[in-house]
């Protein structure tokens, strides 16, 4: 175990989510509720004594004057691969801090134990306790963001696998050979669901007489048509625009089926930006997979998160409160 | 808990792997070494009562005139989804065994606990316990046969997700909408690697001058080619068969990718009968694993099985001498 914690003791953690271009720190108590925030913009050119700063800043602001007595740790999710047994940054796309001893320097910083993981995997643990999953034992979440991320809490435990680094499920294959992936691989789930596809088809289409409706949106230039102008023209009931939505959720549902197939969930949340505002996605997904799944043998709901984008924030600090739910530190 | 067992007092357990076409039951003490076994071949018009018969008769005859007293249990591997916390039989393809009460049945007419699972799952676990996983903690198997059927050992434990029915690896989708799949899906693993699907593809090269090989090998009909006209072309070196091969091991490859993506296990093993027959097959999804996750943050091997057609009767062995790995069971 990493550390015990006594929760009469100690009923606060500070939960803290590290960005790519934001970062968000709060003061949780043990039910979840949120007593204080702060939050900072990362600059793009800053370099990784100047993220450590600003999370070292955003914790304190987030702590206030509450005593470190009363703290029972910090819990920090980060767009990185972790090494959670070693508690080490292996690879992060979007800050420099691989190989930075984030979690030793925090600890000296503030006096408090540290805990990291990837954020994505953070945002489920943070639904399973205090969302849409409350109290349930097998959920995988899925988000739809920039990119397409998850988290798989699996057995009443994250699940990291060997090494922690479980749970990227953008990065399956839906279409052998098929789209280009930011990550630079071919034909997975993000190169369908990402927002540069989803603008990527959206110009296509505005190429043909049925996306007329986007061209007009973005001033009738294809390349100023992104994900935001195919949203807000579904939004607006774009018949086109709607049917790419729907295409993509059908993927999206194959890849539910997929899921399932492999690890029997109780529960599927999808959650991130785009499955706030796409609702005809997230309708054909559904679609879909119930035609994979038809109900009967295999049971398992789709849900939206409910914790919106607090779900990392909420999810590392019930990594604080409870490090043993990692279960790389478990054994 | 299940049971407890007193390893000392009961050193043998009795592994049965019922299959659709065959029932091979072993003695088997607690390091793996099998000391007797029995064999019953399943006539295809068999109902319950009868495929439940030839069981029992199995089992006596692998147990020979060895007192219950030291034995510890039965394992029953079987080809059905299997509710492993509730022990039922939810749906079986090539057997009328869903709905009957087996483990039951088997109690009372052996007087030994008994524990079932899905044939695919207790191979892993064989694997696991006897064999190329021995002493790994994270392992996902992939057995390519007629159809292509997986099992997952996770965390130190069999996983079974929500309902023990996780680790159907064949059936994910790994070309959205793609060729049909025996299951009735689309574009499934098993859609491409499953023996009908090699045919499909033979058949279809055969059409043209490259597979003039394998048609000649099938007395020059097409009808007549099957997965075994494929195996025994690649065998003798025919290209256009090495070439069909590669290319579904480099399917099988991007599915192990995704794998990687979604479990992060240290090794994932590739049996069944075509994994012994086509090496260029294996080959060729490994190499494809590899460009899709160099070596470096992600280190996973992949090796064929250790113990051929015996992986399901160790498996179901192991589980009768350890019930507690089956996490359903366990908690």
């Amino acid at each position: 175990m990493y550390y015990t914690i006594d929760i009469m003791e100690k009923p606060f953690a500070i939960g803290i989510d590290v960005g790519g271009t934001k970062i968000a720190a709060a003061l949780v108590d043990c039910h979840g509720h949120i007593s204080a925030r702060s939050f900072a913009l990362v600059p793009s050119d800053i370099d990784t004594e100047g993220v450590i700063a600003l999370i070292g800043a955003a914790i304190a602001e987030a702590r206030g004057d509450l005593s470190v007595d009363r703290i029972a740790g910090i819990g920090v999710a980060v767009p990185c691969f972790v090494d959670t047994e070693e508690q080490q940054l292996l690879h992060c796309v979007n800050l420099p801090l691989a190989g930075c001893n984030l979690r030793d320097r925090l600890t000296q910083s503030t006096g408090l134990p540290v805990i990291m993981h990837n954020d994505a995997t953070l945002a489920v643990l943070g639904e399973e306790r205090y969302g849409v999953a409350r109290g349930l034992n097998h959920v995988l979440m899925i988000t739809l963001g920039t990119g397409v991320g998850g988290g798989l809490f699996l057995d009443g435990k994250l699940f990291g696998g060997a090494r922690g680094l479980a749970g990227e499920i953008g990065h399956i294959t839906i279409v052998a050979d098929g789209d280009p992936c930011p990550c630079g691989g071919k034909g997975h789930l993000e190169s369908y669901l990402g927002r540069a596809a989803l603008a990527r088809k959206a110009q296509e289409a505005a190429a043909g007489p049925e996306g007329s409706g986007i061209l007009k949106r973005a001033g009738g230039n294809v390349d100023d048509i992104t994900a935001e102008t195919l949203l807000e023209a579904a939004e607006a009931g774009d018949v086109c625009a709607l049917d790419i939505l729907r295409q993509a959720g059908d993927l999206l549902g194959q890849a539910l089926a997929s899921f399932v197939n492999v690890l029997n969930p109780e529960l599927i949340v999808i959650a991130g930006g785009l499955s706030q505002r796409a609702s005809s996605l997230v309708e054909a997904a559904r679609a879909r997979l119930r035609e994979e799944w038809p109900p009967g043998i295999i049971d398992v709901t789709v849900a939206t998160g409910q914790l919106g984008n607090d779900a990392g924030i909420l999810g590392a600090a019930a990594l604080a409160f409870s490090p043993t739910v990692l279960d790389a530190l478990a054994s």
